[in-house]
């Protein structure tokens, strides 16, 4: 039924595995490449994935025994978008229709660590990106590039609803319409800007097509292609890899308080890991038009901190676990109370629905990550905040 | 009188020297530094600079000799921005209470040439500019950041009159107060773009204070200090690093036709050398609070670049040259016919006055370049575009 070619940049990731598996298994032929630079970031900062996964080449061994009647299949290279040869060669030889960049160092946290960190963050995503795009310019320009952005590049300062990256303005009598400001809060989301400039850039300049993905924060451990554990794709935990409703979650197993930063009244756009790839499907399968430049705000829903934490100790005391909620102090620069409102149509428009509620998701997180309960329990002291973005007091627990 | 310790990074460049003798003219006690990058650059597309400059050793030792009175005086120390410990290590012995920071790969056209060239621009601009955020916040946190970027971030395809930084819109029934849109319109300019980002990030993280200057392009042979040959500035002629005026100048010294590009109606605001120099002395002298993050709009007035052709042509005609005026293919993707307004008040405000008329300050240019005629007749064939930006078609003079 679909036959598209996609190479998914970063698939031994969270999202990059995950978004293989339900694009194969929908027929389309995926290859991925990554630099392993997750596993190795994780490993930096002494933890480790809730979830044992497999090295890619057994997780695509398992995916083909199990699907064995996809069409396209998934194929695996380890290479790093910083080796312009090699990036160029691979996209040159695999001819994508899409190319799903996920390939980046994603976490706030860890882009605040210290110099190093930001310069690294920053270099290796911009730089990335940059050669990526030069990639399919000189050797596939009609190859749609879908973005992995995210909400935190239009920040959470803003009095103003956040449309799809552009709005109609009126100044001194006058109308535009202007890209929406983006006022990010750490090198790392700052990166993500600089990358959404570049690439609007060489949509103007080029005719290359794209989709910037301004995504929210994504929770949950599994996708309907999960049916065994050697399929899972990875689930972190700490204080700069995992993300607010996963870290709850994993509090929740291990019986640590969950623990929201400051007064708790920081207001995100959220979805589930199944959501998430049922979004980067549906623009893989509706692409731009050439020359296009389009930004979706990907997102099922707003929640306040302190409610996802009210929602985990709910859920967790239904499954017979007694979690309490104690705020810690903020380690980050934000607003802990504030306006927030977004707009979030365009991938409704083509088809999104969320597949369940946060309580059900919640619930089947719950399930899964108590069978890695020793997992987490082992590496539990990487969950609580060391990184203070303002003192920079953070010591990695291992030397890097 | 004035006894700031000024930092200038590339002093070595077309400002950064300029406004090193005008400061330490001025009491300032000034110390450079820079890699040189700008003479191996020029170098490597096979140009010159039409005036013969001195190594910096010997720049200092003349401007010693002849400004003796001067109580600041000039230092040097060869070295680049990406090498951290360099640049904290001098930070942190001349302590600064401004650092200007114009030691970034300054030419559009450059960066245009491939990957290889947009690559080195955003990594070198960004990353060092990045470099350098961190050693303010390490080791003088109260310094003020005096950032040269460009009004080429703002782009030249806006209806809208161009605020000095940010400017108050509504939507939606609501206002607010938010950054003017960049749409720059090459990889230099959006890794200015992106420094920009960066600097007005790290004011609100750790209260830094800075001067983001957006600063119209740059025409002149001289300021009041360069009272003998041995303390003049370079002056680049070439499609990369010669900017309009500058370029036509050069042309019609050496008989060659003025060449616009395309429909000459491409508008951009401007400032002479000395002016440059005055404006920059101007925010050294005021600077901003503690956590500020001010922008200044940095020119004197808007012209059409055919516009600028005919004055180049009518004051050579005065000097007994016949300059003839030939629009060429444009190698660039602009606008070649649009709207501009730009506000550029606060630098007024705090007392900028244009030193004298373009066409006086283009007689003194055309009295200048010709001593040196030889030296542009000898490099006339880097004149005119080979970069054009859509193709890359361009093949360098020089390996690299």
């Amino acid at each position: 039924m679909y036959n598209h070619r996609v190479l998914i940049v970063g698939i031994d990731g969270y999202i990059g595995w995950s978004l293989a598996m339900h694009l194969a298994s929908r027929g389309h032929k995926v290859a991925g490449i990554d630099n392993y630079s997750r596993r190795k970031n994780v490993a930096k900062i002494g933890s480790i994935s809730a979830t044992p996964i497999c090295e890619m080449e057994e997780r695509i061994s398992v995916f083909d025994l199990v699907f064995h009647d996809v069409r396209g299949g998934i194929s695996f290279k380890e290479g790093d978008l910083l080796d312009y040869s090699f990036t160029r060669d691979f996209v040159k030889s695999f001819t994508p229709d899409t190319i799903a960049h996920l390939g980046e160092q994603p976490s706030a946290p860890f882009s605040m660590i210290d110099r190093e960190h930001a310069v690294y963050t920053q270099y290796n995503n911009v730089i990335g990106n940059l050669n990526l795009i030069y990639a399919i310019k000189e050797v596939v320009p009609e190859c749609h590039l879908l973005k992995l952005g995210t909400m935190g590049e239009y920040g959470y300062d803003t009095e103003l609803e956040i449309p799809e990256g552009f709005f109609e303005i009126e100044y001194k009598g006058k109308k535009a319409t202007i890209p929406f400001p983006k006022m990010a809060g750490s090198w790392y989301h700052w990166s993500k800007v600089h990358d959404s400039n570049n690439i609007m850039f060489a949509c103007k300049l080029w005719g290359l097509r794209s989709t910037d993905v301004m995504q929210g924060i994504v929770y949950g451990t599994r996708t309907n292609q999960m049916v065994c554990d050697e399929l899972l794709t990875r689930f972190d935990f700490d204080e700069c890899f995992g993300t607010a409703i996963n870290r709850f979650c994993a509090q929740a197993v291990v019986g640590h308080k969950l623990t929201p930063y400051g007064k708790g009244g920081q207001t995100r756009g959220y979805l589930a890991l199944t959501d998430s790839v049922q979004c980067l499907t549906i623009a893989t399968e509706n692409p731009p038009e050439k020359g296009e430049y389009r930004v979706f705000n990907q997102l099922d829903r707003t929640y306040k901190i302190n409610d996802l934490a009210a929602t985990v100790q709910k859920v967790a005391k239904k499954q017979g676990m007694d979690a309490q909620i104690e705020s810690v102090e903020n380690p980050r620069v934000e607003k802990e109370e504030h306006h927030y409102k977004v707009q979030a149509e365009k991938l409704r428009n083509l088809g999104f629905k969320e597949t369940r509620t946060l309580e059900q998701e919640v619930d089947i997180m719950l399930t899964d990550l108590q069978r890695f309960r020793n997992r987490i329990l082992s590496k539990k002291n990487v969950i609580m905040p060391k990184a203070y973005w303002k003192q920079e007091s953070y010591v990695p627990m291992v030397g890097h």
